[in-house]
């Protein structure tokens, strides 16, 4: 509902640039929100962008590049002088800073962090992987103490002016930084004004160590609907805090792994059309190379069956069929399985009642595929012989693929393999040299090659 | 950090209940957050479960019901007295009794209704379906008026008493009730406490219609970082608000889909376990069969090159080989690009460019399997000839491959097709008749047949 016509606000841009005319783009820009604002400038030209960047005041400049790709605001402030450079990093969230930091080099980061005014809210942060509760929380929280009352604990929000939305569940600490409990503003504004927050807190408290990994965290906020998670040390000292809004760039990041992975390529780290095509090569080759070596069995098996093939030249007609199908069918049960296994619907416990399920849905799909086939080869003018062969053998490929598909996801959990793992690309190409071999050995009995 | 022993737990409440020992069920289940709760109730089977139910105050009964899956849930308060299942659905959230009463058959619904101390929240809810904006959001929220001071809106709000935490953004509405503007608790607190709403106010706020799909709901809250989104009628009058945790459950809907479409098929609407493997397979056999009948059209380019085939029966050595590697090459390509479309990364005008990223990639992914595949054709024993036609068709086929993973989901979004209706079993079916084709056609060259 709150739309805006990018293409005619860059045009305007453009032409006050021309004009040297940087109090219009700026007042263009203070229109929209902050994501929008990225997207439009993203489209500018490099010039351009260098040409507006030095002439917006560092908070909105900070504000701005929060919402960029990483690697455009590295070459972005990498070229801004070193005074201005640090000026926007003191406005960043921590942990928005920090990541920054990580991603330029270390002489930059250096030079940067020994400027800033508070370096010693995002060094600590330096430490951790970006993919864990470390890398994701921030330090700049407010954390308050059991014995406050709620008006004291509304007096001391005040005083702290929050600049942002962080601060919806705040999190009570002892004498010792201990963490003891959480409360929420709701709460403090309902409840009676000279309740200790002891009384009225949640001593329960749901918390991770730095260390916890981002996937971890993300399904502890979906799971008791957090808004906030507190980090703590191994001595459940109270650290940092993650929130939500991070929480949801995470599942967006997760989720695009996951079906990378899904389609047998390694995960790329920035937007697409950001990722040389090398680069992307190199997340691509290894797998398909591993998938080469492991389908030319399906070369052995031909060459185990060549006289086979030779005498009925027919049979190799329904290679590409048979083998097609089982792939299907077994694309089709991993990634539900897979999926399954990341949501929790189940468990590892539940190899065998999965494999159950899939034997039986096999069983289905394969009897309608089976019938199908037979009157395909038919239509084909194969010899009856021949078309009872190709329907036994797409039965029991799909069968075979289906649990194949339902167990090696779950497998890969129990060996704590990411079950992404399993593919398409990778089950297609399993069930191809197993599936060839079921087709022939189905062959010499039912035709008696 | 918050552990707890499930199956202790589960042990504990079925000893209590043979000695009928509700009170000590009772306590055990208050002692965990609603999520957990629902988990360990939902272990217990039907008889324990009905045994429990009725004792539970029915607050209670609520949010443990509101965690649970909503076919266990039609099926357990369709078990109560009517009375008592009246009482429940009283205490849920209007959203979630909506998507309960939908779920029902309709004389129970209505019976429900006609018994709920306040069926006018909930009633405009059931018209909506479940994935749109009108489904997600939920019709008891405070609306502000812009002439309310702060303090005036703070007590408001403790008037109110929200029982929940979907109180962190609040809507402010003028005397028609038409959507002027946003404030968040934070900015109550924080300033002057005779400040009137609508000095302060952001007036800029992005809202939705009750059509709106689920999918852009969430697209709004991770780009702009919301914690509420206001649902306005086609006058911008306020009906509805949808707050954040109901988002993050979408998102995790969403996934799933596209995981399971990606897969080649259909979206199941329950929990794994929960859907019988007849449904399952009615969710999978359309794909299945339809991508048997195009991968039939390998059978007929197989028949086309008989001779060929038949004069060098060692060309169909290499026939999976090839278009497995096709295929792989190409899900490599579709599920990038079918995920870079979902975030954003590109958008449709980005096809030429998208081509062309894929062009590059496929040309030096194609000349590093180029050079592996003539090595391994040497090895088994292939005559040059063949080897070099092996070679030559793999750089063509995972060229190929990856232009047409490039271009066909966007392709799909241009026709306002959903992309994901590019599987990786799409993109492998139509990659192994096109790939043969590409094939037999290089043999007849290099070969001479």
């Amino acid at each position: 509902m709150l739309k805006y016509d990018a293409s005619s606000l860059i045009e305007q841009i453009q032409a006050a640039l021309e004009n040297n005319d940087i109090q219009s783009v700026i007042r263009i820009l203070e229109t929209l929100k902050s994501a929008d604002q990225a997207d439009i400038f993203s489209e500018l030209n490099d010039d351009e962008k260098m040409a507006i960047l030095p002439h917006l005041n560092p908070a909105f400049s900070a504000d701005l590049l929060e919402e960029m790709e990483d690697d455009e605001v590295a070459e972005l402030v990498g070229g801004l002088p070193s005074e201005h450079a640090i000026r926007i990093v003191d406005e960043m969230d921590p942990d928005d800073a920090a990541d920054f930091l990580g991603d330029i080099p270390d002489f930059q980061a250096n030079a940067i962090l020994a400027g800033m005014e508070n370096p010693e809210d995002v060094r600590p942060l330096l430490l951790h992987p970006d993919d864990s509760a470390g890398g994701l929380m921030t330090s700049e929280f407010l954390a308050l103490r059991r014995k406050m009352t709620a008006s004291d604990a509304l007096q001391a929000i005040r005083e702290w002016k929050p600049d942002n939305d962080d601060i919806y569940h705040l999190f009570v600490v002892d004498g010792q930084n201990y963490l003891v409990g959480v409360v929420s503003l709701r709460q403090l504004i309902t409840s009676d004004p000279k309740d200790l927050l002891e009384t009225f807190m949640d001593p329960q408290v749901i918390a991770v160590t730095t260390g916890t990994d981002q996937e971890e965290v993300a399904r502890l906020f979906a799971r008791y609907d957090l808004l906030a998670l507190p980090v703590v040390d191994h001595d459940r000292k109270l650290i940092g805090v993650i929130t939500i809004d991070d929480v949801i760039d995470v599942l967006e990041e997760e989720t695009t792994e996951d079906i990378q992975r899904l389609g047998g390529a390694q995960p790329l780290e920035q937007a697409y059309l950001n990722t040389s095509p090398l680069r992307i090569t190199k997340k691509r080759i290894g797998w398909l190379l591993l998938l080469f070596l492991t389908e030319s069995l399906t070369g052995t098996v031909l060459r185990h069956f060549e006289s086979e093939l030779a005498s009925v030249v027919a049979l190799s007609f329904f290679i590409p069929l048979l083998i097609g199908t089982g792939g299907n069918a077994g694309s089709q049960t991993t990634s539900t399985i897979i999926r399954a296994l990341a949501i929790g619907d189940i468990q590892i416990g539940d190899a065998i009642k999965s494999l159950w399920h899939e034997f039986r849905v096999g069983l289905m799909l394969g009897v309608g595929m089976s019938a199908l086939a037979f009157v395909r080869a038919l239509t084909w003018g194969s010899s009856p012989q021949l078309a009872v062969t190709v329907s036994v053998a797409i039965l029991t490929i799909v069968i075979w693929a289906n649990m194949l598909g339902a167990i090696l996801p779950i497998l890969a959990a129990k060996l704590k393999i990411d079950p992404t793992v399993v593919s398409g690309p990778v089950m297609s190409t399993l069930v191809d040299a197993t599936g060839l071999f079921i087709y022939f050995s189905i062959a010499k009995i039912v035709i008696g090659l």
